[in-house]
């Protein structure tokens, strides 16, 4: 598809509301079980997708816009680690909604033009990438770890599945 | 895990809300694009998971618990195509969260007791099945489709990401 600010809105202002509405209620057996040595819980990603609005997204957009000439800051992919250790569920979900609301407001505020969206900035590992590039990202990452955390879910009941497992290669 | 009814519904309760406010306010280019020949879309998607409940999970859950010596209608995985054809996106999220509340009403009225969920019947393909079974695999199924949604609209940005793509394994 064609590179949209609104349609790319769509997704990045929704997610917060998507992943709270599927892990409000959800027991502890759900959100607090990875899926084997170095892997995630679902209450892990939810602490990396923070992490992510703190030191990434709108970070970057605005080096884009103000700064082209400073190279991004790589990620941490540990730093959410600590986040989830600190606080519960509930917590962590509330401070992701707030932080995107934030960003998208900010994010609106700049009124980008079509021009704006061609600007570049380098990141330190794969190098020049656009507006374009870094919203599509965005987006793309959201669909990534909700698709991780249904993931997560769905391999807590592998052993419960008997010989429907054949037909569900999300456990595999 | 343990199986736990209370704990399989936290999941197949809540997935219609989930798809919905994932979708609701989505462009058409997200949720009626596919990834490519003999694939779906995220509103064919949402069609199948409409024929699952129409044909699938609470059809069988009856055969199991009246008539368990009736072997399990196989699933016609092309039935969804037409009524995605003939309904909008809309109208389908309203059908599955109808279907599924009232499976829900229903499976709760048999107010199921630890033995019930051992009892079993036969599927056409894979054999014995057990109510325990086939509830497990409802929830990872929900959860395969949620992942497989979120699989299609990240992948409508596969152009768009740039050299993003190489840290977006969702994409290829």
């Amino acid at each position: 598809m064609e590179f949209s600010l609104d349609k790319s809105l769509e997704i990045i202002a929704n997610t917060p509301v998507v992943i709270s509405t599927l892990l409000h209620n959800l027991s502890d057996d759900w959100t607090d079980r990875n899926e084997g040595e170095n892997t995630w819980t679902v209450k892990e990603v939810v602490a990396h997708l923070i992490e992510c609005e703190q030191t990434n997204w709108l970070p970057r957009i605005r080096i884009v816009l103000n700064s082209p000439e400073t190279v991004f800051a790589p990620m941490d992919m540990q730093a959410h680690m600590e986040q989830a250790k600190n606080h519960s569920l509930g917590e962590l979900l509330v401070q992701f909604d707030q932080l995107r609301a934030n960003a998208i407001r900010e994010l609106k505020q700049y009124d980008l033009k079509e021009e704006d969206f061609l600007k570049t900035a380098t990141h330190p590992v794969i190098g020049k990438v656009s507006l374009v590039n870094l919203i599509s990202t965005w987006t793309a990452h959201d669909m990534t770890h909700l698709a991780q955390i249904a993931r997560i879910i769905a391999r807590q009941n592998k052993e419960l599945v008997g010989n429907f497992k054949q037909y569900l290669n999300i456990l595999n």
